[in-house]
């Protein structure tokens, strides 16, 4: 894949794993990080770190319905072995809207796939 | 340099930009942006994108000394031509600490230097 086709890839990778998301499936972000990955959100004190934390974390959301999302001027900066997309999300449910800035740093895997190794999503709010 | 070298070597520079930021010295910080350098901070609403944008932003903390900063857990994730560096940052401001969450993207420039091509940084908040 050349610079382009990779950031196409990594876009839709990531729209996947948001779309299963909403839906209140944790399992296209859980398939998405690697076996280190590390994770920043404004929720936790530490930095979660390493898959099985990750899936701790996610069971927290488990049955959490979602109505839509928006993926706002999403932005990749590719290299051959790592990728960091960044973009803001809206997240819709029912009448509350939430602003997230989010930046999923992407690394290529041994058998040519692309896994999340770090990820930082905060809270967008004015001060 | 091997993947262990450059991890030190990169959060040296951060600590160095670090160290002259809270003696009220961006230059740090903007000789380490790369020119198409993006950030995203809880303070604004849309990411910054951009030398030119990151020295504006700056330009909002002339003047703002703090008085000590702790790097907390520093992890890189290392390729040959891109890093991330993530970590818990404690701000002190005389008696007020800020608690920060910190990524930093850096990527391999053509001369041979490491230079941040996208940043985030958040405030962590319990909820």
């Amino acid at each position: 894949m050349n610079k382009n086709e990779i950031e196409q890839h990594i876009i839709a990778l990531e729209k996947n794993a948001l779309q299963k998301w909403i839906e209140g499936d944790a399992s296209g972000y859980l398939d998405l990080y690697a076996e280190d990955a590390s994770y920043f959100d404004p929720f936790w004190d530490k930095r979660l770190e390493g898959h099985k934390e990750m899936e701790n974390f996610y069971e927290n959301f488990v049955g959490v319905f979602l109505s839509s999302y928006e993926m706002k001027r999403p932005m990749v900066c590719v290299t051959d072995q790592m990728a960091v997309l960044s973009y803001e999300l809206v997240v819709n449910s029912g009448n509350i809207s939430h602003n997230w800035n989010c930046s999923e740093v992407y690394m290529l895997q041994e058998d040519g796939g692309w896994k999340i190794v770090h990820s930082h999503w905060s809270f967008y709010r004015p001060m």
